[in-house]
């Protein structure tokens, strides 16, 4: 089954506190796309300067990604710097070139417009709601990103776009900002009242959570002790949660929440090295381990532990 | 099986966006003692002054809790207030008057000095050490708590009896004031090098996790939609997680998990109402619901979800 993100590539600079890049390949579509990789067909609808390096071109080339919805203009490609320097689980953005991400109109091809799963990675709400309706056919699964920015200027582009789609994917501080309120399930109900099926909400360090009708599941984050660079640990979890849902080719509250570990289990990896370096270079046992590693740090019944508690009876007490 | 508590039992001003409570009965005695009573006999060794009422005494006492370790003074019970009107999560203190819990020396009584499990609520690190070394035998499991002001203050000392208990119990905060670093796994580390087996941080809103050796478990918390008061959750947690323990009468990682997830569900029915509100009128079958709902919120394997994940043979890569 084939999976199309329509989103950013991108040369990011960053600096964290265990070191400093310049011009790492980064964009929601490369870090979606190659976690996607490991399940599933993916396709990437951007748009590169010709600055694009052909390194970088060819490593997603060989991880089995179609390249062919990705236009080359003149000038260079989106440029965005960004320090973890004070607080390693929030970035702080120094710069923001958008380049010839400015004149993006992303064309869909007749192939692409019937891919089965769509992710609309962050962009002007106006944006993804044109490509949503370049669509053929309507895919089996829209998911969706988007930023406090267009929460806080386009509002109700945001709310428009949100009642297309199936799910959003999004921070806990997006969810706060568009629901106004800082309680999760609050949140996650203001989201739910446009008319999404889904949510997935990203709480950073802290896991993810999952609501929907009839649907609540939580996970925690799997403690990392080094977190090199957090870089696109959002759109990684975004790849591998639709990646797998491509790949099982069933939408059930069972394979969706199994699919917050696997988005979990992928964007824990891509923490661990700047940029994409962790990501490119994965194997399927990386990613089984990982996912396994979640089972073990989940689990908490087993035959010494009862599902029914050692409660007292009332009738014990006065 | 037997736990004994010592701690604070209090009298408390609070002011959430819910509401105002004066002189609500409060402390850490009475919310450990509470929770622990739904599984195990506790025993609180606490002071109280003349002003402490005949129903609180006999609430207590009718959850078949031993009030017997509890010395009245005279003059006032210490009384706390504080304001959750800024961050449900954080509560800022408004006043503290320590009143008769300053002239505090614990005494332990010969039965209480045998009792097999014992919490070591938050208060000056040398007086519980002070206490410790009272018990006749050592308990089977030791645990304590701790807070910001004594980590600053008497760093040594909260190192020295953090050596002697089998387990702290302390919101994530404390454990990065300890361990001087922001990172769970780190901060966790530095308290286990201490000589401490296990460690558990309460991360509030975000749930806890437990670090042991060879041990790595991790919850996320229930989402609340209406959190009234959040004054004793972590007590609450402590008496559900070491109540539960004592019942149960086995240490291993299996339990101590389990004992995770009793404490948050726990902690989870203690935020929905005022002070010991919730907590003092329980049923094991909603403490049991409480249970089963965490297994509901965190399950991802079931008959549509394999264990062995759908990924991409590398082979089909070029």
């Amino acid at each position: 089954m084939n999976i199309l993100v329509v989103g950013t590539l991108a040369y990011d600079d960053v600096q964290t506190p265990a070191g400093k890049r310049t011009h790492q390949l980064g964009g929601s579509a490369a870090y979606f796309s190659l976690a996607a990789s490991y399940f599933a067909d993916a396709a990437i609808v951007s748009i590169v300067g010709n600055d694009f390096r052909d390194e970088d071109w060819s490593m997603l080339e060989d991880r089995g990604i179609d390249m062919s919805g990705v236009e080359m203009a003149d000038g260079n490609t989106f440029h965005w710097s960004g320090s973890y320097m004070e607080d390693i689980n929030s970035a702080e953005t120094l710069n923001t070139e958008l380049n010839v991400f400015d004149q993006f109109q992303p064309h869909i091809s007749a192939e692409h417009s019937s891919h089965p799963y769509l992710f609309l990675a962050n962009s002007d709400p106006e944006l993804q709601r044109f490509v949503l309706e370049s669509m053929a056919d309507r895919p089996k699964l829209v998911a969706g990103d988007t930023m406090n920015h267009w929460i806080a200027e386009k509002r109700d582009a945001v709310s428009k776009i949100f009642s297309l789609l199936d799910l959003v994917i999004i921070n806990e501080g997006e969810a706060q900002l568009y629901s106004g309120d800082r309680n999760l399930a609050v949140s996650a109900d203001s989201l739910l009242q446009t008319g999404l099926r889904h949510a997935v909400i990203k709480r950073g360090e802290y896991g993810a959570a999952l609501f929907g009708e009839q649907l609540l599941f939580a996970t925690p984050a799997l403690p990392i002790k080094h977190v090199v660079d957090p870089t696109g640990a959002g759109d990684s979890f975004a790849g591998g949660f639709m990646g797998y849902l491509t790949s099982i080719g069933k939408l059930t509250p069972d394979t969706m929440r199994q699919a917050v570990i696997v988005g979990s289990a992928v964007a824990s990896i891509t923490v661990e090295g700047f940029g994409t370096e962790s990501l490119k270079s994965l194997t399927p046992q990386k990613i089984q381990q990982r996912y396994d590693d979640f089972m073990e740090l989940t689990r908490f019944t087993s035959e010494d532990t009862p599902r029914t508690l050692p409660l007292k009876p009332l009738k014990e007490l006065k």
